[in-house]
This record gives structure tokens, sequence and C-alpha cells, in this order.
């Protein structure tokens, strides 16, 4: 994808919103830096396991903005969006915009003015926190060519669930480990150099007959089979893989399939059971990468 | 209305299109100026009298832009669009902004810098024009509190056309040459100070059991009765009112009615017959004003 298609898909999302699209196209396009990446419409995880829309979202420096309410999930949306990339409000700044509601004091509402202020404080802001990521060397500049490719992270060396990583396919997730299948479908393999490591790709939402949740917080993992708990549990329990690297299968924002690095995990047997299911845990922010050729 | 609303609406309005809401909301957030009006879908009038939609226009400067191809009208939308206040081509600066189309060389599509390049030369453009009118003191800021306020055209002692001087109501018209009517709703009054004057609020396009047009260009109105065209005629020759202070009835683009000033405009007398119907000439581009109170 274009960086040009990228940014059009993602500002045309806040288009049925009037004081949205003003608001979030100004922030934008004052910003004017093709270097800071930004998300629409971004589901976000709150610290009591709900999920609701930050309007816009900056990755690189965890900035979430909110235009006027938050958007609160009803039930039905709720379950949509299980599927869904999402991000922890823990883990960010939240900024509000207010723009069509009246003042605190009851009295008037914004005027235009009072809304381009707000508009250029969070530009500021955007501006500020990117500065302190430059000067302590943490910044990585959007590149939308080569945030998706392999070969970025091989390069660095290894992967972290704060760099955001993420591939459109299983098989790259797979190369920048180091294993160069084709057309790859299943939902894990064998790690090709790190003993008793699966590469797994799991929905980590109910979804047919499993019931998987993540505690995103505290780094955990269950899962249930419903069609045969028994045997998805004594299977994992027998299995000598008990490290898992995490790659969720979650569809991005603009509708898209994705694997999401979120960390690598061991086995929790001492908490695995049939009531449980099968429970992992994360050990690691971090994972080696691996050249595949 | 207040600016935060016209200003919402009238980008609001560009939210179907994608390409066309990024280019217009980044050259309105980059102008950053709101002493600067703008227009968006502004219906113009080219010099073959056919009618399209430029995407953005700013009065104050008489310049149109519009993103990829212009809008032509269809039948069905050129009627629609025949009650809606119109602008010359003729008297403006036509600017356009490539963005979803092959370049000229047909090889690749624009980039997102080059479309920011081409934004950046809409504001620079706009400024350098805004400039020019202040040096030669003819730029009067965007006030909306003021333009279809009577009182700012009695405190100026005049109305001009280059002024784009329009009114929400028609007693507002009649006010600011010094009648004041409350709840007036006829298509035409006496002029207070000027003789065999009247002040007319012509619908300038066929409606009803009346035809009627405007060549603006050449500054010629036609109306013939398609009821009784003979009366119609006769009773505009034996009238002595043969000069008209006109104030064309019209739909502003979000839809309001308003009454846009078109000049001071007398009967010719030698066109004016059964088979043209009532012939009127522009004499003047200006009118004085005259205080009601």
């Amino acid at each position: 994808m274009l960086k040009k298609e990228y940014i059009i898909r993602q500002l045309s999302k806040t288009n049925k919103k009037n004081y949205e699209n003003y608001v979030i196209t100004g922030i934008i396009h004052n910003l004017n830096d093709l270097t800071i990446k930004f998300v629409t419409q971004q589901c976000v995880l709150n610290n009591e396991n709900k999920r609701y829309l930050a309007d816009l979202y900056f990755p690189q420096i965890n900035l979430f903005i909110e235009v006027d309410e938050r958007h609160h999930l009803n039930k039905e949306n709720e379950d949509a969006m299980r599927a869904r990339d999402f991000e922890m409000a823990t883990n960010g700044i939240t900024k509000r915009v207010l723009v069509s509601r009246k003042k605190n004091n009851g009295e008037e509402e914004y005027t235009i003015e009072e809304i381009n202020q707000q508009i250029f404080d969070v530009v500021n802001l955007v501006n500020d926190l990117v500065k302190n990521k430059k000067d302590a060397n943490e910044f990585i500049p959007w590149d939308i060519n080569k945030e998706h490719n392999p070969k970025t992270w091989i390069r660095k060396g290894s992967i972290e669930i704060i760099d955001k990583v993420s591939f459109n396919r299983s098989v790259d997730a797979c190369k920048c480990l180091g294993l160069n299948y084709k057309g790859f479908q299943h939902s894990g393999a064998k790690h090709p150099y790190e003993r008793n490591t699966l590469i797994w790709f799991p929905k980590l939402y109910d979804n047919g007959t499993w019931l998987n949740s993540f505690d995103e917080e505290n780094g955990i993992i269950k899962t249930s089979s419903l069609k045969n708990q028994k045997q998805h549990v004594d299977d994992r329990l027998n299995d000598v893989c008990k490290r898992r690297i995490v790659f969720a299968h979650v569809k991005d924002n603009l509708g898209q399939i994705m694997y999401r690095f979120k960390g690598v995990f061991e086995m929790i047997v001492d908490e695995t059971n049939y009531q449980n299911g099968v429970v992992w845990k994360r050990v690691c922010n971090t994972a080696k990468t691996y050249d595949y050729e």
C-alpha cells in the first residue's frame, strides 16, 4: 500500500462525523510530517478489559486523541471488535479535544478559534513527544514499505512489543525467525533454531469451537476447546514445545488480516487443566530474529 | 450562523470524496486564516452559459480550485442547479490540483508528497492574492456577522457587485436602500429615494409560469410570462418604473435562500416586445445605500 492510499483511507473513516473530520484533518495537515504514522478509530482496551475507539492514535508515541466524548462500544459493536488489533490505554497518553458540546461552565459552545487552538495544542504535543523519542534515539520514522517487511526486523536483530511489529502474512512472521516456508497456512510452526519453541498464530478471542482469551496487561493467554477439551489439554501437556512466540491473528483497522507480535510465552503446567484450559504466560517482550536466506 | 458552524458545514460537503476531502481540508487548515472566506462546491457559470461545480472557491479573491477533473453537471443536476447562486468563471482564476489520476506521462500516480506540494502551492497562491488585495486596500476580511447585515453596507455608502453582497431576507436588502418594511414578501418594492426605481427580487431562471433568463456576462435579463405575455409586456411598457435595483432570489450552497445584488438595470424599450418579453440591461455595477432609521 502507498502512503497516499493509507492516509486517504484512514482519513476517509472520519468522514461521517463532521467535527471529528475537521479536527483530525487539522491535526494531520498541521503536523505535515510523513514520518509520523497515525491510525483513525483505533480499538483501545482499558484496564477493565473494555474496548472503545480512539478517534486518532499515534503508535510511535502511544498518544490517543479523542474528539469530544469517548466512543464507547455497545455489546454488538464490541463483539465485532473482538478480532481487531487493539492497543492498551494504560500504555499511552490520552488527550481530548472538545468541540461540539458546551463548555464546562455551560455558557456557550466552543468557538472555531478555540477548536483551532486545541488542534495546535495537539500538534505541539505530538512534536514534543516525537522530539523526546528522537533525543533518546528511540524514534523509528514511519516507512510503510519497511514496517511489515521481515528484512527490517532481521536487520535489527530482534522484534519487540514496543515496536508494534506486525506482518501481513504468517509466512513473513516465520521468515523473520529464520523459517522460509512458502504459502504457510497452519496455526503454528516449529522454530528452526530455538529448542521446544513454536511460532504461533492464535486468534486470542472466542472463535468457532475455541474459547480463547488474552489478558494483555498481565500477559496471560488461555485456550479451551469446546469440541474436545480433554484432548486439547492432554496434547499440550504432553507436547515438548512449551515455549511459544506469539503473533496474534487480528484485523487491522482497514479490515485486513495481520499477524501482530505479542511476546514470547511459556506454558504454565501447574495451572493448565480441563477447567482452566491451557494457560500461557508471557516471559519476554522480545524475540531474536534470524535470516531466512 | 457561527463561523464554526459555517466552516464545518462547508467542509462536510466534501466528505464523500476522499481525495477531495484531503486536499480541501489541507488547504483550509494550512491557510489557517479565519478572515478568508471559502465555499465548497461553488456553482460556476462558464462563458458558454454552462454550469459546473468548483470544489473550492475563495470569493474575496475570485479563485476557483478544482480537485482532479472538473465536475460537469448532467442535465438533471443542471436543472437542480438553476436556482443556485453562481459565480462567473471568467471573473476568476482556476487552479487545478491533481491527485488520483495518473500523471501526464502515464507512468505513475501522484505521490502523497506531490499532493502535499500542490496543497502548499494553492496556499501560497491564496496568500499572494490576498496580499495583493490588501496592498490595494481592497481586501474585506470575512466577518460572518457583518456580511449579510444591511448596516455594513449602509456604513460603506454603496453596494458593488464585486463585493458579492447578499442578504438572507428581502427586508434586509430593502433596509440597505433606506426602506424599513417588516415582513416584506413581494417580488419588488418602490425605492424610497430614487425616482422611477424598483427594488426587485426576481428568480432569474425559468420558474412556474415564468420564462426568465440572465446573461450575466453581458448583463441582460429577459422575462416572459407563459400565462399572459401580452399583459406582462404591456404592463412593463406602461410602467414609469423603468429602472430596477436587482437582488436575485437564489439558493446559497448550504441550501438557504439568499438575495444577491446583481446591479442596477434599465428596461430596453426598443427590444421589449411579445416575442422577446421584457428586456433589461445592466447600467451600473453599484447602488447607493441609505440608512433606514
